[in-house]
């Protein structure tokens, strides 16, 4: 199976990010090495990697990229501290929706702080970055395991954007329920919405299932209310890049429309996400703040034209979906069932203080 | 401005229909010249004409491309009205949901039947056919007149697929509506979806409102629910291909969706349609045929490869509104508001027999 993204050391200190280039799939398998913190950056402003897990994850080895590294046997000053978490704070810089990338760089900056020297701190920056791709591994298996349940009596299940290993380092969020379910009924059908403008539905999540053959129709965003009106689905799973503290949900743009259509047929809503995902500083889903992109990613695709050039163009990444609209949130400690805040808290309580909001 | 389609007459008898090629917009300003019926199969299959009453006033010209007329100077035979009717089905299996196909050929049939000679039937046909146009014309008018106050009070609208005067003989069925109001004030801003998988709204409605000097943005269709969401529009106007006569609306894939998120906003879903696209032999819905296109339309665009080579693929051409979710149904006749059975047979009653069901 292929690897989303993979630290390929090298003599001594020194190594390299190799992620699988999501921005030629399904057409070439490339991969994309990243050296430098730009090059990392570039990665994820242009989509090479994508998915709040998987962001995180190849985020948290940006450390070990960083130009400011020495060799000098010297203790660790401020000024170098300040350098390398300058470094971070640029990463943090380059997709503002998603929460796990925030996360894991808050993770990696603790970690600055607790080191005294270049050893112990490259030893520590490497393991923090290894150790935050393990648990993602292990959280996706978790949320498989919780998730599949409920979609025992389902014949046909929809699904909006990539949410599979191509997002996480892991097995996935939502289509690792998907996949977990498939497991148990292997009749069940799998509706990937295309997920307009960038097609993660058509060019991602279409190959992923065709490699674990699990079958699967390829359908155009705007006919996921027909599918359901028809009764090809009997649940929807979708994956989320950030969940405040009352369960509003943000995440690839067309969750909200799928979630609308979803509640008018009586058909449940699931998101699964890790639960790294919520942000409890957050009251509500109107304070995340939403990724605007570029005008072309609508108006063309390749070198094709599908606007009349230079025409207006609206293009948010993503949308929020009211917690009223969510039927359950799949995380690696369980489900969370119509979510309230009080729910929210109470399920990740006690729990790692990552997700806490101090 | 362009002409959408229109008939050039040629020496005698002869003459061809030149459509405005709209598979080749924005990019290439292309007319096609239809010198045969299996052309104008051709034509109305590929959608280098497309719109409901489009089709219809284009349709109404093949029986003048026939290759069964003759110039014998002989009465006609059942025979060669039998061949002339043959052509008529042919034309009207092109496509399956817009009823005002049929309904034009209907017309032209009936003119078979009540002539006597090659001559005159030459010449009734044309005049049908000039009529069917200049009626669609008046129409289109009419629907512009008619809707426009509905639009007073909003900054913004949202629209689906083209409607304008690519879609018919004249200025349009719900852009009429947009363009009238905007008419009146000039600040109106106009949303359009996209419309995959074949991108009418992007490469048709856009240029259009571009032609016309109306200010639009272009959205995905899978944004539509998110600009509700930030009332960036007040009311959604679209289309119809067929209404049945409890007031359900076959349109364009996606305008579904759209009126589940209009209904969930408290926004207003308009439907502009001439009376013509009413099809009272139809209970509800659910009884008018959904054309199936074909995979490579969402896989691929232009050569581009979207998806997997051969993935399986759900490409209903329409989706069926239920009545519930429509404000309104906005004809050449006057304003249905929140359609009802009775309402819309009173407001058809004693009109056009076309549009009687017997």
């Amino acid at each position: 199976m292929f690897k989303t993204l993979e630290w390929i050391a090298g003599d001594g200190d020194s190594g390299y990010l190799r992620l699988l280039d999501q921005t030629r799939l399904p057409n070439e398998i490339v991969y994309s090495d990243c050296r430098s913190v730009a090059d990392l950056y570039a990665a994820i402003l242009e989509l090479k990697v994508r998915g709040a897990p998987a962001i995180g994850a190849s985020a948290a080895y940006g450390l070990l990229l960083s130009e400011h590294w020495k060799n000098d046997g010297l203790p660790l000053t401020d000024g170098d501290r300040w350098a390398l978490t300058e470094d971070l704070r640029y990463l943090r810089s380059s997709r503002p929706t998603a929460v796990n990338l925030g996360w894991a760089l808050d993770r990696v900056e603790r970690v600055i702080t607790d080191c005294d020297s270049w050893s112990t701190l490259r030893k520590a920056a490497l393991r923090e970055a290894e150790l935050i791709r393990t648990e993602d591994m292990e959280m996706c298996d978790a949320i498989g395991r919780h998730g599949a349940p409920l979609l025992e009596k389902c014949d046909g299940v929809l699904t909006h954007c990539n949410t599979g290993r191509l997002a996480t380092a892991g097995v996935g969020t939502a289509l690792a329920v998907i996949a977990a379910a498939a497991g148990k009924n292997n009749l069940l059908r799998v509706y990937a919405d295309e997920t307009r403008p960038l097609l993660q539905g058509a060019r991602l999540t279409m190959w992923e299932l065709e490699q674990l053959n699990i079958s699967a129709t390829l359908i155009c965003d705007s006919m996921a209310a027909q599918v359901m009106r028809e009764r090809r689905v009997q649940a929807v799973v979708v994956g989320a890049d950030r969940i405040a503290s009352n369960g509003d949900v943000a995440n690839k743009i067309g969750t909200y429309a799928v979630a609308i259509a979803a509640k008018y047929h009586g058909i449940p809503f699931y998101v699964a996400a890790p639960s790294s995902t919520f942000d409890l500083t957050l009251e509500h889903g109107d304070a995340i703040p939403i990724e605007q992109r570029q005008s072309d990613e609508i108006r063309k695709i390749s070198s094709v034209l599908l606007a009349p050039a230079g025409c207006d163009v609206y293009n948010p990444a993503f949308d929020v979906t009211p917690a009223e609209l969510v039927s359950a949130i799949i995380t690696e400690r369980g489900v969370i069932h119509s979510p309230t805040r009080d729910q929210i808290a109470e399920i990740l309580h006690g729990g790692l203080a990552r997700i806490s909001p101090d």
